[in-house]
């Protein structure tokens, strides 16, 4: 890897450990370079069979190729696909092809990326800056360049066991008493459930780390509570600070110079939920320092987890879009012969005044060590950031403990501190199967914690969609049902007997399999190899390129779901070997098939799901319980079609930080003998492994069953 | 088929002939029937396995259930998966399972259908009106009651052959020059086209039935000048009449009270294009009469094909809607301590004053033989009366010539006398896989000659996307590029020289194919059977129902587009029998293999489509010219798979209205004998067939081709 520095750039804190050594203003080797005025253009010509790969958070497929791309974190509540931003930034692409390369250019403004759009076979990226770094990978196998950036960027996040638990989110459930009915609901109907979540209604006029006192009036025994009924109470943090006399963050942020300025060093307003708001200056660590201490407020109360929105910034609109607008609402009312082209221009006007470039053009900010910068330049930075002071504030704090932190915005370097979710997609079919291109894309750039609106969030939500995509749910780490405001409930029991019968099924699924999950997570994580790969990440063949509607979680499982409304079944290819098929119903029922490498149409009625285990690999499963913590059945169950040798490696770490401490390990080989097969089995720091019992389900080439059982000593 | 009368319906002209006898406000068998103050609401109990087809020009795949729809045509410039109502309404669906089941509503006001959306397994029809016809079919071949339906309303509207080639549109070619240099660089680069459209900047001033005479000097001239070289050009025709003083059509629909009211009998006013408009009450025979004879000068230049647009009827706004934007304005610009949720409210008031269903209420229509009745409920009938002045002009007047006219609105019925495009879609390829779903359920209920703009409207265009959309556009029988204003220009040369390449060869084996095509459409219309179908139509495996996604045209032709970004191929489920699968490149690279029923993974690279011939079937080519009216190659080629018996019956009708008089036939039977073909020809009207030689490229079950020559007597 070659880092090539070009003028000036600030530090990001995308990159944990620079390069010593590094190339001023030089030619990138395979890119065609052109400077203008304002902006360094760089071209790569592309070979007729080269992929293009990254770019995380964003609209399009795995192969990125045939569209543009924007970084420029954008809250956007419509994801069509003419969008070119979403809310988070991964400038970082990978070209697979005959020479493979990677590209990251650390910058946190606008860099726009012509994929093939443009020109079929050019790839031409525009960086809106001349400071910036740029890292090269040449020359090495492709997968590789992603595990490199992993490590320069710093790795993955890690979030305590009990949020790979189902989680149930709604705009908003508004007291503590719907929070109570719903958590009750979960235990009397025997779904396991580990979160509920706390949308912007839980707070004071919209006033961050306040509690509205009407609503929730004990709030410590509220959360106690649920703790004890084994629920995580999950607020949502957002950075706009009300701009209101006595309210102890407004005044504390303004009396330290805590906000982000205007041009003249006058703290920047803009409306958000709470009104006029000023901006925490996330870019300097005594603003975040603070920040993150208001965080405790709700620590010493017992909250674990928190979800940080609007950081993109979002900004319904400024004072100065809002007085443009008035400006020619005046001229429009005072003027009775308007032309009507006028009426019209002001509707899109006032369409458009959200999320203004304008607006974060006159925005300052102050980071440490570096002379005042203009927002523009670095607005990627800000929902990291404010991440970030989160981070720093419970590592310094709470050295052992994990927290759940996820993030709506993100920059590259922030997937080692912290998750995200997808943002506002919708309950539309499209956006079940975008949701899938969008785990295996987030992956690659290290989001492991992450995942979409489970049932979509705006939009009105139906039975199938809501099943199938809990279906998908089951191998996404981040598994939480949200819905909007005015949209149809999507709670599970809001629709028929039936569809309920079958979530709870699908969510006993994912708590069977939790143990397995959260160990190949934390595997993962600690090889810094994406846990959510494409089938072409290990399988070579041509064909395995072109798919992108199924994806291999960790070693052993591929996953094909059905995202297609009114289908029985799909289509869906196995790579290379044999593999187990487990057309689930549920955990209890394992009744496995044996296929064949190729192309398989399979039946997959609503109350199913496909699932595949590779020949020769294992995977482990538990009886579910109601929630993580409370899971500690005694029998582990280990499955896989087992031709010569296989293995698996179960991990259960202390859930403490870091995850990789004194971690305890069940390792496993099964050798096959003809019918029969012999069991190796050995553990490391026995104590911290929960299982007495090992039951062995192990197939054969024909399918045959043979079931072994095994005390674990 | 029986027909319930409820109330006092009008004659909303969709059925052409009436059932004798109609049951007076009875129970519906099958139907629970609830009766509330302003609607009737018709439950059915779906089997679990009942599929629900029908409903023509809108949202969801081929099977509708799962979603709500609305029949009120809406100018819709976004088709996401939320919308409700498209430009057309066609209420009628066909319930295929346990018991077939087929119900036309004929009221043209708003229906809202429920397939299984709040509740997964109830069919909830909530009809807004109490005067209302509905026909029920029962116990039938589900396939009949689409038949059924067909004839009650009339049949299938026809177009000219020429329709039938390729035709390039944008918003706008501005001026007389820019069309001759886009007709001229087709025939440079040896491009098939028909048609060159003219978009609304043709006309002064936006006004209906003017033509900028400085853009377009002397439009008579120029009309022949591109005729003769085999274009014809295509005006737009939009409903709204610009109030202004010495405007003909203004003032002759004034002084005969042509157009709508209001409740006071005051015309309506409502702005579009051309500003303040009046619209004509297309209910009235009279003003379909006046308007039908305005095309007359077009059509006394030459012009032989419009299309209706803007006819929902689409209104910008209206005075009330403006008034009352203009009091808000007011308020909010006077106040200056306004509270900023009033923006945010005007700002939603102000983006949704398009198309108000409050103006629709105001606006009132003075039918033939009925009493003034407000348009809301009549107003999904306003683009098919429109049409309907067309056609009843041009058949009084022109009773032997075929025009081409296809309108965006549309209501059941008017598939006899016009074809529809699908509006506004955009450059997604979503919308590419959309429109696979919207040639089937369009085609299903009559409307043949429909289309979406292939590469997309709105939105911009690239290379990749626009070719797969004309590969499945050579079996759209309108097979139209159009692009909106401000998008990229996607012309086929308007990208590199590969795609120009590949096109060329896309639309040379559309004009091969096109005497087979239009030869199909005329039998199947003849039939009164879809021409496009899907699988499940013709074939009863199971697996068939599933697939949305390949499609059936005519007798002999399995289509399976490739509609994913990036694909070099994809899976194609073949049914029943054999196949001869041709990956075509060019018309001229025939070589074809032989594949079995059955689930296929198949190559398909960007220059190359799938076409497969059913197993004994034959279908027919000839070489491609520059446009319809030159073809005259004197060879007809005939290929197909024959391992037992195939017929095939080639139709050339006289290019004359109704399109069956006169009709020429070509009639051939093969049949196998071991490793010999036996080959029947028969002619009816020898002298309209224009081919002298027949080539046939016969396979066998193992692939061999077989050529043999003959002469045509």
């Amino acid at each position: 890897m070659k880092l090539f520095r070009f003028g000036s750039p600030i530090d990001t804190g995308a990159v944990t450990e620079k390069p010593l050594k590094y190339l001023q203003n030089e030619e990138i080797h395979g890119f065609r370079q052109k400077k203008t005025k304002n902006f360094l253009i760089l071209r790569y010509h592309l070979e007729k069979d080269d992929v293009v790969m990254g770019l995380g958070e964003q609209m399009g497929g795995v192969n990125k190729r045939g569209r543009k791309y924007i970084t420029y974190n954008t809250d956007i509540p419509e994801h069509t696909p003419d969008k070119l931003s979403l809310y988070g930034s991964h400038p970082f692409i990978v070209i697979k092809g005959r020479s493979n390369s990677g590209i990251f250019i650390d910058y946190p403004g606008e860099i726009i990326f012509d994929i093939g759009f443009t020109d079929i076979d050019i790839l031409e990226i525009t960086i809106t800056s001349h400071d910036f770094d740029v890292y090269l990978w040449q020359n090495i196998r492709w997968q590789d360049i992603f595990t490199s950036y992993l490590e320069l960027t710093g790795g993955v996040y890690i979030p305590p066991k009990w949020a790979f638990g189902y989680q149930q989110c709604r705009w908003s459930y508004p007291d503590a008493n719907s929070v109570t009915e719903i958590a009750s609901k979960f235990r009397q109907l025997g779904i396991p459930c580990d979160a509920i979540y706390l949308d912007i209604d839980y707070m004071q006029d919209y006033k961050v780390f306040t509690i509205n006192k009407e609503r929730f009036p004990d709030f410590g025994k509220f959360v106690k509570k649920l703790a004890d009924d084994g629920f995580h109470l999950i607020p949502i943090i957002d950075p706009g600070v009300k701009i209101e006399s006595g309210y102890h963050v407004y005044e504390e942020g303004k009396k330290n110079k805590y906000f982000c300025t205007d041009a003249k060093g006058i703290n920047f307003e803009a409306t958000v939920w709470p009104g006029l708001t000023h901006l925490p200056d996330f870019s300097n660590e005594a603003v975040r320092t603070w920040w993150g201490n208001l965080y405790e407020e709700f620590i010493k109360l017992g909250i674990e987890g928190f979800w940080n929105d609007m950081n993109e910034p979002a900004i319904f609109y400024t004072n100065y879009q809002k007085a443009e607008v008035y400006k020619n609402l005046k001229e429009a009312a005072d003027n009775d012969k308007i032309e009507d082209i006028d009426l019209i221009a002001l509707q899109w006007q006032i369409r458009n005044f959200h999320n203004s470039r304008e607006d974060y053009q006159s925005i300052y900010q102050h980071p440490d060590n570096s002379e005042t910068i203009c927002h523009d330049q670095i607005h990627n930075l800000y929902g990291a950031q404010m991440a970030l002071a989160f981070s720093d504030h419970v590592q310094k704090h709470y050295p052992e403990k994990r927290f759940l932190i996820f993030s709506r915005s993100s920059y590259s370097g922030s997937q080692r501190y912290a998750g995200i979710w997808y943002g506002d997609n919708k309950s539309w079919w499209q956006h079940l199967e975008m949701s899938i291109k969008m785990l295996i894309n987030c992956n690659l750039v290290g989001y492991f914690y992450s995942g979409a609106d489970i049932g979509g969030f705006g939009d009105h939500c139906q039975a199938e969609l809501l099943l199938r995509w809990l279906q998908l749910g089951v191998f996404s780490p981040l598994f939480r049902n949200h819905s909007a405001i005015h949209t149809r409930h999507q709670e599970l029991w809001e629709f028929d007997k039936k569809t309920l019968n079958i979530s709870r099924n699908i969510i006993r699924l994912r708590y069977s399999l939790l143990p397995w999950l959260y160990s190949q997570f934390l595997e993962y994580a600690s090889m810094n190899v994406p846990l959510i790969q494409p089938l072409f990440w290990s399988f070579e063949e041509e064909r395995c390129q072109q798919i992108e509607d199924e994806f291999i979680y960790g070693t052993s499982l591929l996953i094909a779901p059905v995202y297609q409304p009114n289908a029985t079944g799909r289509n869906v290819y196995l790579p290379d070997c044999n593999w187990l098929l487990w057309q689930v119903r549920s955990w209890e029922e394992r009744k496995m098939q044996v296929l064949t490498a190729g192309d398989h149409y399979l039946d997959c009625p609503l109350d199913r799901q496909l699932v595949f285990i590779k020949e020769n690999s294992l995977i482990a499963l538990q009886e579910p319980e109601d929630h993580v913590d409370q899971i500690k059945p005694d029998t582990l169950f280990i499955t896989g079609l087992v031709t010569s040798t296989a293995s698996i490696k179960v991990l259960a770490d202390q859930g403490k930080y870091p995850a990789f401490a004194g971690m305890a390990v069940l390792e496993i080989n099964v050798e096959c003998f003809g019918n029969d097969y012999n069991i190796k089995i050995k553990t490391v720091n026995r104590e911290l492994l929960q299982w007495q019992n090992l039951i062995f389900e192990l197939y054969n080439e024909q399918g045959k069953l043979i079931v072994k059982h095994r005390k674990l000593l």
